[in-house]
């Protein structure tokens, strides 16, 4: 990142959180890897994990990234909260059970979306290309993909003992665009090439000021609080979240642990931005240590809430079972 | 039971409950087995499944029981709370966590206890006999025991597919004494000897109204309500319990189905009682039907409480998870 500031607060979106700042280490910092081991985020700078990948703009990756179809979404607003949709169940006779997709996923190819983001005017719909790298993109990105620092994050892979990597995946948001507080079940090394992007951090401690949706919900892990608008009557405990914040830009790489909820912005009037996750399975359990940590625990609430369904073969049954199990009984 | 009733009203104690009518028919009615398939409570009478202890008083059973111990529950009040001394915790540091027993369980001779209960004034501890029927008794009692009329009743556990007879509790109560509200995992065909028991029942549909403590609690299975003074602020669904109640005299079998609610109180002024449980484990599953029946809910609820307590290694981190788990995301 360059020394004076590339963007100010009024590029922000403001939420009423409190917020600290997320460490910047640079990638000679021995303290870096506490900070893994630790499941603690942090930004590690001068990695040039992805500095093949400098030259990526519009221009560069129309040209280059093949005939592939690319996933983008479309929003109505400046929001791309993610949803599951092989758990959409079907129509019910019930509307309130029913779930309304806040985008729309559609197939484009790369010269379709650039068009589409350069004619792009306020009030229309928004855009976020969200896409796996695959073996359809052209050869100078195989290259480009060939020559991200793969020795660095493969030593850092094996150190902390994680699983395989499971995808690359490219983003390319408007700028404003956010995607809301979720989390997910693998760990992350989150790698920005281009433009700014905001990233507020919560530990898997926080779940309970978060209330993420059921896990059979097309929106599970997604947090159904809105930070724009928190219903604090039926959030309360959202009051007493506190996370940590970065900017991340060109070059850094953020550390998003497992099970941490995050919520990411493309910060406004900043261009659009381009960035790559590095996703990775969770290493073995190994010995398990009591009492249990509380990414350990949510892994639990994910199983109760799984093995619920399976049992009584209805979604719909899993709430009322739950409340009969716990209202009166385990709260006062 | 004589035509004229041998009690009234004034004997019974006043709850605040909603109460129907458990149907009373003749074992010779062929309805009788329709509500043990169904698992309904119903009273049979002229079953003479235990027209041998006709003559079991306190001097009968003074000479004739044998030198064996028999557990005696001793009661400051009129309750008699049942709890587990294996769920008993250590002492923590948090005596908000401490249990403390309602009665203490004590062994006596059968010549103590007759004796004791002859004297009993008053303000003293009750004392209430629960002492599964075993090899210790005299031979009285066990050519009395060998007359039960077992074809009838292994007929009964035939015909409904139950499993294995576990015991024959025999219970001798002080008038006026109280069972408070449970669920046993048993079916268990009620047979009273001698006096009056009020038996007050509500179907597993009812969970919600019961609140029943924590399954790894002392006192797990029974209702945290107090009929006699219910808080209605931390238990509002009582208000919604709706039961069947009878008064079962000498001759009557009560059929108590598994996973029923029960509460069972010697009637006031009406001397003391004898009573002799036939417990049956329940048969096997079968074919799995959706939706589950409440009573199937009830035991994967009890499951899902298990299955914490042994993830987490610590029964005071259940609460907190489970509130995690339910709160805001499966209330509202
Ligand atoms: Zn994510
Ligand atoms: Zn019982």
């Amino acid at each position: 990142m360059a020394d004076k500031k590339e963007w100010d607060q009024s590029q922000l979106r403001k939420y009423d959180i409190q917020l600290d700042e997320i460490p910047r280490l640079s990638v000679k910092d021995p303290k870096v890897d506490e900070f893994i081991a630790d499941n603690k985020p942090v930004i590690i700078t001068d990695t040039r994990l992805v500095a093949s990948a400098e030259r990526w703009d519009l221009d560069y990756l129309e040209q280059n990234m093949g005939n592939g179809d690319f996933s983008v979404f479309l929003s109505r607003n400046h929001k791309f909260k993610y949803f599951d949709d092989k758990k959409i169940l079907p129509t019910s006779g019930d509307s309130r059970l029913d779930f309304t997709p806040p985008t729309r996923r559609v197939d484009m190819k790369l010269p379709e979306f650039t068009r589409k983001l350069r004619q792009w005017r306020r009030g229309e719909e928004r855009m976020y290309l969200q896409q796996a790298l695959n073996n359809t993109v052209g050869p100078a990105i195989v290259q480009d993909f060939l020559n991200f620092r793969w020795e660095w994050i493969n030593s850092k892979q094996k150190m902390h003992s994680w699983g395989p990597l499971t995808s690359n995946l490219l983003l390319i948001a408007m700028e404003g665009n956010v995607t809301p507080c979720h989390y997910d079940e693998q760990q992350n090394f989150f790698a920005e090439v281009r433009g700014f992007k905001r990233c507020i951090l919560f530990p898997p401690e926080q779940f309970e000021c978060f209330y993420p949706h059921p896990v059979y919900h097309p929106h599970d892990r997604q947090s159904q609080v809105d930070f724009e608008r928190p219903d604090y009557t039926r959030f309360p405990k959202f009051r007493e979240a506190r996370g940590q914040e970065a900017i991340v830009g060109p070059g850094d790489v953020l550390y998003i642990p497992i099970y941490w909820w995050h919520h990411i912005e493309s910060i406004m009037r900043g261009g659009y931005t381009i960035s790559v996750n590095f996703w990775y399975k969770a290493g073995p359990t190994g010995q398990i240590v009591y009492p249990l940590k509380d990414h350990q625990k949510v892994a639990i609430m994910r199983n109760v809430e799984k093995m619920l369904v399976e049992a009584l073969q209805d979604p719909h049954e899993v709430g009322p079972l739950l409340r009969a199990l716990v209202l009166g009984r385990y709260t006062d």
